[in-house]
């Protein structure tokens, strides 16, 4: 059963993203993986393209389009392509940054910072997680201290999603008022990147740690007000959850088609790989695994329109979509045989880049714990 | 998230179908168990209450109503009650043996067969499985040949819902010309019933074997085109696979509710049994299971109303509901504890009952195998 | 790989237990589980053949036979039988019931007492479980108070293996001193026993609920010192466990042979059952795991031998032998098809009777808690 | 439960082998991942503590080390050091290549060959895969044809453990007279090695193509008779087997013990994370695995040790272990959380080493069609 999400226009949008991904990501991934990094021309392709800063509102540069089939469209097409860190990158920026700035930017600061994230002239990174406080946010030690016309930044953070390319940094930091949110920008004195981490997979992407030394972040940079760190945090995780479940999705898709394409093309023992009773039916299972994912993944897009998408629901979608990922893909390298090993094999990538995604935004078993709680109470 | 696949008029009816169920169905769970065996007088009442033959057209006394939501209440409902067994009986009747009837039954039997099935007269069967051969209907021996203004059946079935009780049984039969369906009616001569079967569960469910020994069929009880059995199966295989699926679903959304109000109110150690991570977690992964699964068969129903479900479609969903209701099942027992054991627990008498649902109605292998080729064409 | 545990002695030994289950068990099964009692005569037949109380010491009667093989054979080939009821009633006596006798029995004792351990008159049960207090023994209620040369003991205790035949109870019950055990025998003014707990399975085993109303336990009838009851409890445990362990491993493999011959036997689409592949892997790994799994059974049989199998090991083996008891024998019931639900064919009995197994003796959750507890120290 | 394999001299020489990875494993693992290659200094250092050909008999320098527990102490010391790539070349060269040697060298051909495997001079390499035929041997295209005084070699091998450094290769290849084993040297003409391939892990590990065109092999290179090949590698696969199954279950346990370090270690929401319940029971359940695969994993050893190690309980151990190891591990990064996936923590090291170990030496699934094939006889 395919997804009955889509209506003509996101068909005809579809097309529009295949083109950047066929011209502007496969020709670059192999680079990208190798530069450790994704270059600044591809971002500023997939503006050119409408990629980006999709909800900005039209007096900022944007198309206001708050139909989030469009987003999930992006998406989608990216993740098929097998371009996770891309993915990531884009979702970061869309589907979290830009989401904290839609929400909470003064009229002032969109003006300045939006029009960059339509043109993909800013990449946004969110600084939230610290070396010793995972998904305990309340366990963090970065503070801001209130100092004439603004505030002094001091702390450390890491698994910094664009750690090194960002442009804009919105950092999370303990106030004696509460939780603040404070951007700091590229440039800004006393504020340091550390090395790329070296991570399992997602080798494009530059994760990094971040260095915050008595960083000056004057009040103009401050994001709503400050105290209400947690409270925006809340309304950020529906999409930021979404955003990660709609990759695991479309990943677990991806990889799914590959591997019967591989089987039906493979022979074995005088016969397709396919015709084998073991490998055909653990596809069967794994494709009734996806479509019914699926049919719960649409489910929440329509809610996050709808603006009735929880972040209990989201967490749920979260969790679920990626251990499917996880499952096909682990399905998918297994029926590859050695070529599954092998990184010039898609599936082999799927591989190494997925493993983060039970990870971040929260591990599956924080989401766990977030629906165990509104079941319990 | 709830479902979202009903609308006022469809609660509206639900109160009706509850009512039924405290009135008639609760009170009377222990007798049925224990004669194994529903009592006529119930299948009457849900007839009065409108819960029977919904599809028959109006002329034949029905309401003609061809939305399936109000059929899938009435399934939910009595499933959620823990009913396994009559939900199974209704399902024969209306998923199976009705739909069978509305295709494929001319004008004269339509008047002379629809109107027992609205006021629950009629319990109807299908004798299709045979003990030599399961779900491999090629395999079946039972024949029919042509008499004089008739077909002479010999052979025998096994495993009938409802084969004690059943007023007309659709056997599916071998020909010169290919499969045929022959009706049978309680009375005719040559047609036998054995004992009722000594099952793991659904103990009120009168399973039984059936024997034709030289039954004549007159012409005027053959069921559409003799030769056309096999075709006619097929596209009875959706709503049947549905039912089943929604059974499972139905199920697994009662005990897991069951199963989280048990670990609320149970103290162990000194403090709630809800409170204790481990079980917490796994009731967070079962509802998330249960919620991805339901937007999965809301899906199903939705294009079953338009007339695009395919057999492959709800072959999924029939394998995947039926699995989730065991992992809920299975759970649910284990929470519950040495409770979980005992018969006076709904918990218990669905984990019996659960167990021939991945079973009957085609093996989950068999669905996966009809998954698989059409996944490997 | 078979098990390698067994020597010529006890290949011999298992020569007499197997004429037993020929002559006393095979033919009785369905009126045991008609009567929901195992008959007396079928214990004295026991105790006659040597079955029954072999580690009582010669001078009571007994062999004296402290190599735990001899009674893993006779757990393992009653468990094979399918006689699970039969297998948990010898298991209390001769695991648990006998095991506290003779460690903590006074020499006038078990002169009393430990003589029909071994001819089968006497049938003991051990009341610890209470309904408000599952595997959490400190929230007992039942209490023991002294008075003039004894104890006036009250409460009820539930899910009481031999319940309703047993003529020899120990009652562990709180003090003002700490736990004690008090020996409660038939016909004790003030002891009462309940109904048969109507149980998903293991239907010819009595278990039962027991009520104790001012019975008085005179000091010649409390086991071991007042106060020391969790100690003694903790020393029975391995065995305890390793009990149930041995009984779910036998089980298992039990189940898996009747499968692999069944579907050897069964032929679908034109062949054998076991030539199609899907089956024919999960047999395989079945077996793998049931081998796998025997080896470390095995390896605890021979650590009890030695004095040294910790209770925690035993939870292991527990929590690992009935676990794989339930998956081996749900493959089982899938691959019989509809006739793995039919109650004649041994697998539907196996599959009812083995769900207890994962709960009682502590559920396997309480494993894992014993088992964190001393990984995370 | 700890292994009871190991007797004091097993202990001792374990010393030798620490001492061995402490020096000139752990120091230089970070290089031979980077260079994609463990040097040969390495390798004779191995030999120069006896850790190298240990069955080699002493008259070829060898110390005629029958009792495969010392090779297991090898295998299981490299692996919980983490040092999957080196561990993987050690057991080519002593599990495969030299087993073939051992089994089918001429006498010459011992005197000329073995010493090389006890100093670490030669390193080994068998040539079976072909990228056309992963599991399927019939399937090969490389040949060999009679020439004056010996073989002229074709085709192509792929997926070759050592294939950059090997100095002597045991090459596959069908002729007339069936398959035949031929050694192949370094520097043999027309002799041709590919690239690395580049692999998901096992980085240090110079895995490669090789490719034989017309190479002539004397006929005092080939080994045993020709057209016994596929007898000869039906010898060979319990070791082989046996090797990666040592190797997976070392992998499992050294990476639960850092799990276990870890969550013990870190802390989250104000307590270690080995106080949650959720982590504790996941690594209790990891460990009770990982004691009853051991079990087998060590009977097995004591199997081959008494020459009764079949190829298919062998197949069981391989398939079993190797799961374990991707199960182990999968928990390991998770509990890990965001460092789980920083290839400096070696539990992300593990995850991507591992992954090959349920594909190579016959995928998983290969093992379970050879289980099957004995139990379905």
């Amino acid at each position: 059963m395919e997804s009955d999400l889509f209506e003509a226009d996101h068909e005809a949008y579809r097309e529009v993203v295949r083109e950047f991904v066929h011209r502007h990501v496969v020709p670059n991934m192999e680079t990208w993986d190798r530069d450790r990094l994704i270059d600044r021309e591809t971002w500023r392709a997939a503006g050119a393209q409408g990629l980006l800063g999709l909800a900005v509102p039209e007096e900022h540069g944007g198309s206001g389009e708050t139909d989030y089939r469009y987003r999930t469209i992006v998406q989608l097409e990216i993740a098929r392509a097998g371009a996770s860190a891309l993915q990531s990158g884009f979702s970061t920026n869309d589907d979290i940054v830009l989401n904290y700035l839609l929400r909470h930017a003064s009229p002032e600061q969109a003006a300045r910072w939006l029009p960059g994230f339509v043109t993909g002239e800013t990449i946004g990174a969110i600084a939230m997680t610290e070396p010793g406080a995972g998904s305990d946010l309340r366990g963090i030690t970065t503070t801001a201290v209130r100092t004439g016309g603004g505030w002094r930044l001091n702390g450390s953070k890491t698994f910094i999603t664009s750690g090194i390319l960002a442009d804009l940094v919105i950092v999370f930091a303990k106030t004696d008022e509460g939780f603040g949110l404070f951007v700091v920008e590229e440039g800004a004195a006393g504020f340091g990147r550390g090395r790329k981490l070296d991570k399992v997979g997602l080798h494009a992407q530059d994760t990094a740690e971040l260095f915050f030394d008595n960083v000056l972040v004057p009040d103009e940079d401050v994001l709503g007000e400050v105290g209400q760190g947690l409270a925006y945090l809340k309304q950020s995780l529906p999409l930021e959850r979404l955003g990660i479940a709609i990759a695991g999705q479309a990943s677990a898709e991806a990889v799914l088609q590959w591997t019967i394409d591989y089987v039906k093309d493979r022979n074995a023992f005088g016969k397709r790989v396919a015709d084998f009773q073991v490998p055909a039916h653990r596809l069967a299972q794994a494709r009734t695994a996806v479509e019914v994912s699926r049919s719960y993944i649409d489910r929440c897009v329509r809610e996050w329109n709808a603006g009735t998408l929880t972040a209990i629901d989201a967490a749920k979608a979260k969790a679920w979509a990626t251990q499917l990922q996880h499952d096909t893909i682990d399905l998918g390298v297994q029926l590859h045989g050695g070529y599954g090993y092998m990184m010039e094999y898609p599936v082999a990538k799927a591989f190494i880049d997925a493993r983060v995604q039970r990870i971040y935004g929260g591990t599956n078993e924080i989401m766990m714990e977030i629906v165990q709680k509104d079941l319990m109470r």
